[in-house]
């Protein structure tokens, strides 16, 4: 991981995560291993999220690109991250706040349209399209978008819903 | 990676790849920090193929659990494999044979149902549900099934369409 330029605004969702679900590969902060990928909002009146993250020299598809698995998990974990944010500000409250939220993906679809180049670090926006529940805020539905610089390498869309007890347990 | 028991028929499509392409982070046989997926023929007659992995240990979601980008990326690289196995079907060539074919991601989609645990191998099952093209193989759509022991834990389709040659330039 390089650092990269401060992206959104407000502290990333991730670093709000209590530490016994901090450990995701794709954006747990406390996973030595893994790519760490922040989430901030990047306009939240408009509903609008942002990550940049580099993947690792080894995440390759072939030589030069980075394969479809960590692209398709930027977008998964973006999609879980920005469906925390949805979440806190469906129930008017402060990322971070208690109750923690935490979310898992229902399901997820990714559209490959340009190779990814290894490297340079690669941007994913989402913007929330829906947030629905009994639970204010229980599935959230966030279309994301990754690029690197100006050209848009996938598209995809993460359907997120809040942790299930039986994987607290775990 | 643990040692598994063989599975499936004929060499892993993946021992066949042309040594420029086999650096695949989710199958890629020279890459020493992957998880060097295997895809093999189940059944070549019903055109069905099977790949059986084991995450490593930081591959975490919440400790216990595998990451939503590791069900994800299996998925994906089984997808591209079973589509490398049916193109040469497709061909009526045997798999490594000249010239040789590598399948890249133009679509995913992963439906995960239960939380996928973290330390058994998981088996990726996949059937060929289309091969279609001008040059026979192009477009391969997979179906895949991902399970742990008994229990299915995500579903999901990959079309994969043969490596564009812009990527082989790269």
């Amino acid at each position: 991981m390089s650092a990269h330029p401060p992206a959104g605004t407000g502290p990333a969702v991730q670093d709000l995560y209590p530490d016994d679900v901090a450990h995701c590969y794709g954006c747990g902060r406390l996973n030595a291993h893994g790519i760490q990928l922040k989430s901030h909002w990047d306009d939240e009146a408009q509903g609008t999220t942002i990550a940049v993250v580099t993947p690792r020299e080894y995440h390759t598809a072939i030589p030069g690109f980075v394969y479809g698995g960590m692209v398709a998990s930027i977008i998964d974990c973006h999609g879980t991250g920005s469906a925390a944010l949805a979440g806190y500000r469906a129930q008017e409250r402060e990322p971070g706040s208690e109750p923690p939220l935490r979310y898992v993906t229902a399901s997820l679809h990714v559209d490959f349209l340009k190779p990814t180049p290894l490297g340079p670090p690669l941007t994913a926006r989402g913007s929330i399209v829906e947030v629905s529940g009994r639970v204010p805020g229980r599935k959230v539905v966030t279309d994301i978008t990754l690029s690197a610089g100006e050209v848009t390498v996938a598209t995809g869309q993460v359907v997120a819903v809040l942790m299930p007890d039986t994987m607290k347990a775990g």
